[in-house]
């Protein structure tokens, strides 16, 4: 496939499976926080607010299919922590690459928020005159992560944040299960585009949608090593920045978990099916469900 | 397929295919209103009246689209008594199965109701000061059922949902026909995802496009139970909420005949093709046209 | 296919391929008017004049994509005027079925007119008082027809229309060129759902993007009859009622000749390629190139 | 294929297989400019200024996907010079042709322009009295060409458009990647579309989003002859309007090697691939790589 016309470039091809995991959910997280972050960096430094809803959450929506064009052949495409351990949960990947999966994830959405960081900086400063604040009339902080609305409690957040992602995890578990609906692999990415642009209509109201760990963490990180001080962690007394954590983990096993029992458990069986028994120690063993051909228990 | 690693979750697998299709339904018109009615509570909740139109009507198309991804391969997808109904009236689903669609898509509708009512519930106090009215300043049962504009008529409101959804039926038998255009099932999850949402906003100005019992009948039951009091079944002195029931009802019938009598009858014969009377008897003995492979007879 | 139960039924189908043919065009023009008109009466009749514009050009595009799903197996979907005479200026449709076509499709887009009027009789009468006016601060007539801004000129709105209506005759066919980016039937549906949503926007400040003659002449034919006098024709002193109808059929002849001047001519002689007089002589003979296979020549 | 009936159209057949590619590109260059430059001219000439953003960037989507769907069997579709130089870049395109595409794409760019000028030239007049202004109240220019916003330095339009242009190309090689989630050609054109729909809503609020130096300098060019006089040029003292230009060419080039140092080296090998250095010499000795199949080394 590659015609690139140096030769030598082939020595940099990584042998290493892991590796190409790593570099491909870390390019994916990218890919989508540049698209989504960029839409609410220009919605709120042109002082429109959230402003068009539709515009912000559609960015979102490409967001997520070009993260997934990116990554889904590479590493099955999580681009989300919490997609990530839902699916070692449900057994559909091994817990020993989680960590590799979940740093690449984190880091992507990192250096993405430092890109766009830099992209709009003059727009920054004019903005705000170069004063950074978290929230306020001249608040930039939930360009990068999420904040609550004042009147919702915590604890509502975290419901929320269950939910929202439960709603998520639930429904790529649909789209991608193979004696379902049936989507090609870019048939999903798209149908899990239109799926996230959705959602942060639905479920962004209280606490602005997270549903995505790397999404909201690093994202924050970044901006509390960028100059918006402590307020990203402190607000509400340290009290609301892991809800963007928790409540995504905890959702995504739950909607994992009711795909599983309420449909993916009682497809009937078919004569040529593995014992269950024999497919886990494959998964184990080999480690290998993930590899260059682009499967169907990507996503 | 099923990699969970907890073999005694076999046990819980279901052999009954009613009971299979039962949850189909039930998650399927879950997920629906999971996605509709929650882009109608961020909306008004946030003080925005019904808002940006087109936001609230895309995430209505895209809990089709999910829930078509969802309940498709499992029990047909018809997520709307309406449409479970006009398939019966044409022959093309077991009139013996139809209540057993019917409860799990109310019961389906109902459960998602109050999963947004608990979700968004600090915003909802916050919104009216704990004080539920269905209208007015601070009304807000019609984030869960549809209400008339005060100046349209009962009998104008029927008409509309009868015109509304004769459309989206006339328009889902268009879509699986496999004689047509041929869509796969994932596209036509998407193609009738993308019809809902023109619906709702070429059909909502009467009486806010129900186009499906479930969404709207349930839905308001949940309202009357959850502190709304009387007034969601009252309004219009009892002379409104059956509106949202008939009116699909009739609407889809008509609908679906009308493809039937317009398009489908007129296929030309093909050799191979088995006669009628054979068709309809394997219908009645076997009840089986909805099985576990994804048939385009489903939606 | 077929299951429905009452074999007497099937006494009703049609034998004659011209007849099935009409009904096409009839139903998928029906279904177009029904989703763009009635857009437009929800957005005038609540008082939001033309709008949330991409909700109204959105549900034209849907209006697209379901009057294809409709047409394209049955009679190839043209479901316009402008596109049936510019295919059979090509040589790719008979000329001597451009009248059924044409009668199919202005009709259909009256019989839907007259069904948006009834479905927002009460919003209607609500708005105007009952004073039917064409345009000015409660004019309605632009739900069903289109009118030219004050300061365009009336050539200019004939350009306009040409122009507009030529992008869409070619993009239509380098949609369904089987040589070129070979979409599948249920694709162009979409993409050309979509490129008329964007036709809509991009050419509707002139003069409202009629783009289609059914979607102009019939619909103003309607409210002509139906009480807003002879205004919808004699505005301009019968200056512009003719726009909607020459410009589309002008520009689709113009944009379908520059597609077949500028690509399909040049592709590649194949070895098993008919001759060309072969190929004309099959296609006056049997006119039966848009036949009950749903083929690529179709929309 | 063609049914034309005029046997000596067949004269006109280009045998030339750069003359086909040249009019590919053009004319899928002036489609794109068609839909994205017109809706400018519609919701400015509207007095809308950029108004309802989603509407004007879904029509470039719309616009790519046409321009896609029009080029991408002839030429490969690259409608944008800075996809060409990359591609090139890459050894994907044989650098002998790049004159060829970047002359056609700015032509075809050229010619749209000029007729959505002549298609608003009655709006244009009504709007600035004939009086043509760049910016300002009743200022035009920003209808054809990216103007920055004045807080936004031009080393920071440099760094938006070398962001927004690498995703735009890093996308564009996910997308038609064999290896990865295997778009078919008519679902690259779809996504893509979207991707250059939000990329615009994300990449806007600096300098406009050109991302394209036909998009960019072309139309520039054609204000400079058509009335705006020096200004389009000499805006910021000459020193703005080459980023369009320099920008995408660099950015497209830094997001194509990024794809490929990231993704695409890494396949693993296949036993069947063909060695590097015989695939060159192929490219070089041929260059039809981008010949009338319709392959997917297009975009």
């Amino acid at each position: 496939m590659s015609k690139v016309p140096y030769a030598f470039l082939k020595r940099l091809k990584l042998k290493n499976q892991t590796a190409r995991e790593f570099l491909g959910e870390f390019l994916g997280t990218m890919i989508l926080i540049l698209f989504g972050g960029a839409a609410f960096a220009q919605t709120v430094l042109e002082k429109r607010g959230v402003g068009d809803v539709f515009a912000v959450v559609f960015a979102w929506g490409v967001g997520v299919m070009m993260g997934l064009a990116t990554a889904m052949g590479v590493s099955g495409g999580h681009i989300n922590p919490a997609v990530t351990v839902a699916f070692a949960s449900l057994g559909k990947f091994p817990w020993k690459k989680v960590p590799v999966y979940l740093v690449a994830q984190h880091l992507g959405a990192f250096v993405a928020s430092a890109i766009i960081y830099f992209n709009y900086i003059d727009a920054l400063n004019w903005y705000d005159g170069g004063n950074r604040t978290v929230l306020g009339e001249t608040g930039s902080a939930y360009i990068w992560a999420t904040y609550p609305k004042e009147y919702v409690s915590t604890a509502n957040c975290l419901l929320d944040q269950v939910v929202g992602t439960g709603i998520l995890m639930f429904t790529v578990l649909a789209v991608i299960d193979e004696r379902n609906v049936k989507f090609p692999l870019w048939g999903a990415a798209i149908a899990l585009g239109f799926m996230i642009c959705a959602l942060a209509m639905c479920y962004g109201a209280n606490c602005m949608a997270a549903l995505n760990p790397a999404r909201d963490f690093a994202t924050r990180a970044f901006t509390a090593i960028a100059g918006w001080g402590a307020e990203p962690f402190s607000h509400r007394n340290y009290n609301y920045f892991w809800v963007g954590i928790i409540g995504p983990h905890l959702g995504a096993i739950i909607g994992g978990w009711m795909y599983y029992l309420g449909v993916e458990l009682h497809w009937p069986d078919e004569e040529d099916e593995e014992p269950a028994q024999k497919e886990m120690k494959e998964l184990i063993d080999h480690s290998d469900h993930l590899n260059n051909k682009t499967e169907r228990t990507a996503v």
